[in-house]
C-alpha cells in the first residue's frame, strides 16, 4: 500500500510512553492489522529513533515526524533526510504544531523530501496558512485548528469551515495538493464527516494512542467509511 | 565496557552522509574493532533513527546526539530520553555547538539522564561555559571552542590553556565531572596532548569520519596513550 | 507621504553602528533629504530602540524590523505591536532572512498589523515563498533571494527571473499584494531594472549604510526612475 | 543612583498593554516618586521601543529586558548592545523564563555588557542554574522559580530553600555576585522576607503593573526595610 492511496489514515506517536518503543512496535502491528482487515491504507509517524525498528517489522508505511531542513554534514542533533529514509521512512510530517518551522524552512524540506521521492504531509492551522502551503508543492496538507488537538473535540464538528475552506483555498492554488483533517478526529463519524468535508484521510493522535483498545478504536474510526 | 572507563573516544556521526544509515554500521564496526584490538573505549554517536540499529549490531555504547527536554506527551518530532534508552543509547550528548541548548534545558536534560541512569556529555566553548556546565552535575564536560571544530587544528595545540583552565574550573565546582577534549582532534598526537593537559579522553567527528581509512585513523589515534 | 505611495525605497537599518543611535538619526535625516528633494518615498527601518527617537526627529515613515508574535501580557524581551505603534511605527518588516519566522507566526504578526492599520512587508527568498506569503495577505513582499543579500551583485541582474516570478506569482493568488525586490541593489541601474522587472520599490541596507556618503548614493539610487 | 545600591527594586515591564508606551512612561514616574521619596533603589526594564523616552523623561535607571548575543552588522529584527545603551539603558535582563537563551549567548552577552561597563541581571529557575550562571561573572543572579511567576505566591514563602540555596551556591562560586528574588512578591512582607533570606532586591512585574495603584503599591513592597 502506497502513502498515496486514500482514504489515508495517519497515526502521529508523538512522544506518549505508549507509543515508544516496544510499544511503539504494538501499536504499529494494531495498525497493520486494521490496514489488512479494513482495507483502509494506514501510516505510523513514530520518533526518530524508532523508524528503522518498525519498518523492519511492519508492513505499512512509516513516517517520520519531522525533518530538519540541513544538507548532510556537520549538524549534531539534526535528523536528516538520507538517514530517515534509509531507517525505512517513506515521507515526514513537516512543520507540526508540536515542531513548527519557518516558512523558508518548510520549502526547504519539501523540496529535499520530493527529490527523495518520499512523501511530504505539511501541517497547518488555519485556512490562510494551508493556502500559503499549497503555494510549496507538498503531496498533502494536513489541516488542525491547534486549540482542537488533544481536545477530543473533532475539527470537522466544531469548525467545519476550516475544513472546506482549507480545501477549496489549496485546490485553487494547487489542485494536486491532498488535504487531510486533524484535531480532535477519533470516532467514525469524526472521519466520515472529515472526508464529506472534501479531506482524504485524517491525521490521529492521542485519540487513538491513549485509548484502552487501540486496534478497536481505529476499527470504529474506519468504520463508516 | 561502560562509558565511564577511561580514556574514553567518543565518535560524534553527525549527519554526514559517511556516517548514516548502512554507512553508520561500517562506522561503529571499525570503532568496534579498534575497541577490541586496543582495549581503548570507543563510543559512537550516531543520529537517532540510527540508534536501534546500531545497538542492535555492535558491542560498543552508542550515545544519542541530542534529547529533547521535554516530558513523554505531545511533543511531535521531539526525542524522548525513554525513546532513546530503549533504542540502545547509554547516554548523550547534551548542548553541542550544532545544537546549542537554553541553560535551563541543559539543566532540565541532565536530570532526566541522571534519573534513567544514563550517562550526559554536556559540551561548552570556554572556560565560563565549562565551569557553568560543572554545577549542573553532568558525568562529563567536552570542551570544544568552536572556532577548532572541522578545522584540523587540535585544541590541546592551538588553545591548551582552554583545556587546561576548563580542567581546574571545572574540578575546583565538581571534582567528580570528567573532562573530554574536542575540536580539531584526529591524530595520535592530538589525543596524548590533550590527556596531558587533564582531560580524559576525546570527542571527534570529520577527522575520523572523512578519513580515507577510518579505522587506520582510530589507530593512529590512540597510538600514543 | 504614506508608505503605500510607490516607488518606494525601504532603508534597512538592521544592527550596523552606522546606523544606530545618533547615526541612525543623522541617516533619517539623509533619507527625509531625499524623499523631499525628489519626491520619492522613502522609508526608514531602525532598530526597536530608536523607533521613538527617529519618528519624532523626522518626517518620514519609519518602520519596525520585526515584531514578536505575541499578544499583550507576559513576554519579556518581545515587541508589541503597539508598543512598536505608539513609537512612531507605521509598519513592520516580518520574516527578514535574518529574523526568520515560523508560517503560522508569519499569518499572526500580519492579522495584527493589518489590524491596528499598520503596513506589513514580508520578507521572502524564492517565488515558491513569495506565493505562499502572498495567501497571507500582507500589503508588500519583498523578495531578497538571501545569498545576494550584502553581496552587491542586484538580484535585478543576478536572478531578474526569481523577480518576475515571484510577480507573477504574487498577483496570481492575490492581485493587492505590492511587490518590492531586495538584496544587492545600491544603484541607479539596480533600481531602474528593478521596477521593470514588476517590482514597485526596494528594499536596502549596507550598500546605502556603509557608503562613505549616504545621501549621495540615495541620490544616486532613485537617479533613473 | 546607581543600579549597583541595594536593596534594589527592578519592575520588569513585560509586554502589558499597562506597561507601554504613554502608560510606560507613568509607571516609570510612579517608580521615581517612590525611589525620591522612600530612598529605595527603583529601576524600569520597559520594552526596547520605549527605552529612549523614559530615559529621556525619568531620572531612574533604565534596563533592556534582553540583548541579542549579536556584534554589529547583519542582523535585521535584533537589539544590539550598543543601540540600548545610547538609548539610554544602563543594563539588561538576561535570559528571563520568558526569553530563555541558550548557555554560550547568555556567557556572550555578559561579557558584552562588561565591557560596555553596563550592569548584567541573568534570570535562574532554580539553585542549579543559579550557581551555573554564578560562573558567568553577572553582577547580578535573580532567581525566579517559572512556577511561580505571576501566581501572587511569593518564592520567598513557597520555596524559602530555593533562595538560601541559590544565594549559598553563588556566593561559594563568585562572592561578587549579588542575587535578587523574584516571582510571587508583591507586598511588604515578601520584600522583607526576600532580603532576610539573603537576597539584596527584588525583580518584579504583574503584581505592581496590573495593581489598582502601582504607586501604593511601591510603597507597600517597601515599607518593611
Amino acid at each position: 500500500m502506497k502513502i498515496t492511496q486514500t482514504p489515508l489514515v495517519i497515526l502521529n506517536f508523538k512522544t506518549y510512553l505508549e507509543s515508544t518503543g516496544e510499544k511503539a512496535l504494538q501499536l504499529a502491528r494494531a495498525l497493520e492489522q486494521v490496514a489488512e482487515e479494513t482495507g483502509v491504507n494506514m501510516v505510523a509517524a513514530p520518533q526518530g529513533a524508532d523508524l528503522w525498528r518498525l519498518s523492519q517489522e511492519v508492513k505499512i508505511p512509516v513516517l517520520a515526524q519531522h525533518i530538519d531542513p540541513v544538507d548532510a554534514g556537520g549538524h549534531t542533533g539534526s535528523m536528516l533526510i538520507e538517514c530517515a529514509k534509509e531507517a525505512g521512512a517513506s515521507g515526514t510530517l513537516i512543520n507540526h504544531s508540536e515542531q513548527r518551522m519557518q516558512l523558508a524552512d518548510i520549502d526547504t524540506v519539501i523540496s529535499k523530501v520530493t527529490a527523495a521521492e518520499m512523501i511530504s504531509v505539511v501541517c497547518t492551522n488555519n485556512v490562510e496558512t494551508s493556502a500559503a502551503s499549497a503555494s510549496l508543492k507538498p503531496d498533502f496538507v494536513a489541516i488542525e485548528p491547534p486549540e482542537l488537538i488533544g481536545s477530543g473535540i473533532p475539527v470537522s464538528q466544531a469548525e467545519p469551515e476550516i475544513v472546506e475552506g482549507s480545501v477549496a483555498a489549496i485546490k485553487d492554488i494547487n489542485p494536486n495538493v491532498r488535504v487531510l483533517c486533524g484535531a480532535g478526529i477519533s470516532t467514525g463519524d469524526d472521519m466520515k464527516a472529515a472526508l464529506e468535508l472534501g479531506s482524504e484521510g485524517v491525521l490521529l493522535a492521542s485519540g487513538i494512542i491513549l485509548a484502552s483498545d487501540p486496534k478497536q478504536a481505529l476499527l470504529d474510526l474506519v468504520s463508516k467509511i
